[in-house]
């Protein structure tokens, strides 16, 4: 298993992980499997979408704030109940297709961490399963 | 493949699956490699989130009510269209990474079998899937 | 890796691609595994849900629409942010288990192609890892 470090600087913020992840990946030698990203966290998540035009990312950030507010009544004595839902919504992991020794995306694609309640010191774990060949 | 059975008390709940799946991994015996968590029903999914502050579960559980109330207009004649969203908002399977030997979590993490229109009897399937070593 | 090919006709579509996907699965020879299914867009995602009655899949886009309308005041020029958050929440990728050589679904359950901007050419990839014998 592998492990990465990151420090989030705004209270919601994507921040694309693809150049760490690739770095595993070629060390670990695959060539063909699934590369699992998982975050540790219960605030937040990971999510795969568009790096070309940074005013996605954007309106994803507001979409989700619009349906879950984060002033909302909610119970939780924490006051970030908003986080944790928005952490389930975009999940807790991806995985991506380890094709010819390399991640697979298509054109526009890009991993992203999704933090919902920073800023914080994170970890995102790697954990790599060959297919069969 | 390994299987579990779930009876729910519910309409709408959340259950700690975290026990039994541990227990199916140390059966396994795998030490480095991903458990997938598949969920063979369409009103119901699975979420990884907090397991300390009851709270968190029960706002959780608000806040998707609100996103998507029970009661909306909907076409299917059954009436729990609701749930069947719902269950893919959360999704029908999650992936937690097994290291030396045991589902590797952060501090807050757990799985969480989501109940979306209960009671019922449910079940959970796991496949076990190892890491290059 | 395996890959299909999947021309949408609307806007909005949820493609059912059991027969395409349990094909690859034969193809591959695995009894017991992981089959990843993934979507090399950012307007398009993957969920599983129920084939039996259309009402289902009608009624959740009805309701990703709901939250998520077309039109919402977004910073992308491109106009077509709703159709990236709602790739992201219903994923760009579903894993399902594969047992005795076949794709182990719940009784009603069908993997959706989902088309959140077309119609488009697209793509779908699959990779296998085998699970523990």
């Amino acid at each position: 298993m592998y492990e990465l470090s990151i420090q989030t600087r705004d209270h919601c913020q994507f921040i694309n992980i693809d150049r760490d992840v690739q770095q595993i990946v070629a060390k670990s030698g695959v060539n063909e499997g699934v590369c699992t990203i998982f975050v540790p966290h219960t605030t937040a998540g990971i999510t795969i979408n568009e790096n070309a035009d940074p005013d996605v990312v954007r309106d994803m950030k507001l979409i989700l704030e619009r349906n879950v507010p984060w002033e909302g009544g909610y119970a939780h004595a924490e006051g970030n109940s908003a986080a944790h839902i928005k952490a389930s919504m975009m999940g807790p992991s991806q995985q991506v297709i380890i094709h010819n020794g390399r991640l697979h995306f298509g054109t526009w694609q890009s991993i992203y961490f999704c933090e919902f309640d920073g800023p914080r010191a994170r970890k995102v774990w790697v954990q790599i399963t060959p297919a069969v060949s």
